[in-house]
């Protein structure tokens, strides 16, 4: 059950409809560890922040079972800093301001003690850097996912296309798997992108669910319907870490169980997006997540009898 | 098994990213009685044509077991004629020309035969023609399903909500729906029009599949992933036909037997929006059906264990 989860932890200033936050703890690495906490312990954690990171929130997700020691601090500059507003859709944001900081000139070292993991997570980041870190990894792990964006596609899209040459799983939004495969249809997509290296494609469309793609094979998971979307910061990052936390969890890496880790990534977004950061995500237990999955369960479940 | 059918039967002129038809055949109720006759017969059709609509097209319909003693043939005026031109995105369109025609002064009259029938699907059409029906039937079905759109919202709306004061199934898309309710969230939205008449709405959400309300129950129905969508036209109106045809097959109106419905009228719909009109809808077998079945059961399949 040894998961490493590489990517940012980070401050974020978020505007929605319905509030404006201060600025608060965000970064898709602090995300997916709390999601993939919930699965499994420890994590070994890889990302960088600055003096300015509050000690409190290291400690509590040392307290939740997060390993620190790939976690540089650098006392003396400022976390990367991310600010956006959503529009009413809530699908769909602008970037009011980007302060890379300590990601500038992230370089990543791999600490002994998480050699020999099995289960990697590449949550979203500079592509060089994600390539660091599976570089550095004296053996390969069973299982690698890769999230990434459009911002790469557009300024270091010749690293972004050697990192997908390492991977197992890669997930993105639909625009992204469009604006990657340069198809409008996500089933050509998913084909043209499954020869970049990825043999699965985990394709995310926010409040209308999941695509799991695989040779010929297709899954579909809903997102629940929710009465009110607060924010939808981080809702991919918590849903990677519900899934790969499921997969370390149950060390099974067929299609089957990763259609079941989409359901539980799924479920574990379900949670986050119903306050501002992480703060949903610090209070839920395990009955409570258990609760949501029974209720995907029954939002899709139906019989039918062919003659 | 008795099944009335109202709605268009019309002209249409279609353009999408893929190409472009001449004037073909469409029409709510041509749709509907398409799909639906895969599954009951007859169907009661009621609608109005003009001298122009092909007899060809009608002796197919009468052929496949569709009653058109109700369909009115004005000699000497024209059918409806319906042009649009779809964006890239297929799921949405401009309206390039309307012209009413026939419907504009459209007086239904319900057939003494089609009298007792145990099930009514309105599809979508003027909400004051869709309510002489309802008031024409000296017994009232027992499920009255209605499709409508966002125009009779914006025109019609006192004989829209009188309408809704009389149907069991009400069906929209996810923009309808909030227009309807003017509230953003779908869940909320179909509370607030489960409070207008219909005890079960229908989301209909293109190629993000379809959502099914009642009370505090709510069913997802994926749509399937296609290579290609060539054209979109009379996908409501045909996943429409499906879920009233598989009600009205099996009897049944009950909660799970309508999820079942959803799934039927979704697979129809994916076979409706591979070719031009109903071209494909006319092709397609009871095996080419159950085999698409199948692969909704597929996509959305998945087994769990909670500890």
């Amino acid at each position: 059950m040894s998961l490493i989860v590489v990517g940012s932890m980070a401050f974020d200033a978020i505007e929605t409809p319905f509030g404006k936050s201060d600025k608060i703890i965000g970064g898709a690495a602090t995300y997916i560890a709390w999601s993939a906490s919930n699965f499994v312990k420890p994590i070994y954690q890889i990302s960088v922040v600055g003096g300015d990171f509050p000690t409190d929130e290291l400690n509590a997700l040392a307290n939740r079972g997060v390993e620190l020691e790939g976690v540089q601090i650098k006392k003396d500059e400022k976390s990367f800093f991310w600010s956006g507003k959503y529009h009413l859709d809530m699908n769909s944001r602008d970037t009011l301001d980007t302060q890379l900081n300590v990601l500038a000139n992230f370089q990543p070292t791999v600490p002994p003690s998480y050699q020999q993991a099995e289960f990697l997570m590449l949550g979203n980041l500079v592509p060089a850097v994600q390539l660091q870190v599976i570089k550095q990894l004296e053996k390969r792990p069973r299982l690698i996912v890769m999230d990434t964006m459009n911002f790469w596609m557009e300024t270091a899209m010749d690293d972004l296309a050697e990192v997908l040459k390492h991977v197992d799983v890669l997930m993105v939004n639909d625009s992204e798997a469009r604006q990657l495969s340069a198809e409008y249809s996500l089933v050509k997509a998913a084909r043209s992108i499954m020869k970049m290296g990825p043999k699965y494609l985990v394709i995310k469309k926010g409040e209308h669910g999941a695509l799991l793609f695989h040779d010929d094979q297709v899954f579909f998971a809903p997102a629940l319907p929710l009465e009110d979307v607060f924010d939808p910061t981080g809702a991919g990052d918590t849903f990677a870490g519900g899934f790969i936390g499921h997969i370390a969890k149950t060390k099974d890496i067929s299609f089957e169980n990763m259609k079941t880790a989409i359901i539980v990534g799924s479920a574990m977004a379900s949670f986050c997006v119903e306050k501002f950061g992480t703060t949903r995500l610090q209070e839920i237990s395990k009955a409570d997540i258990d609760q949501r999955i029974r209720e995907f369960v029954q939002l899709v479940n139906f019989d039918i009898e062919l003659g």
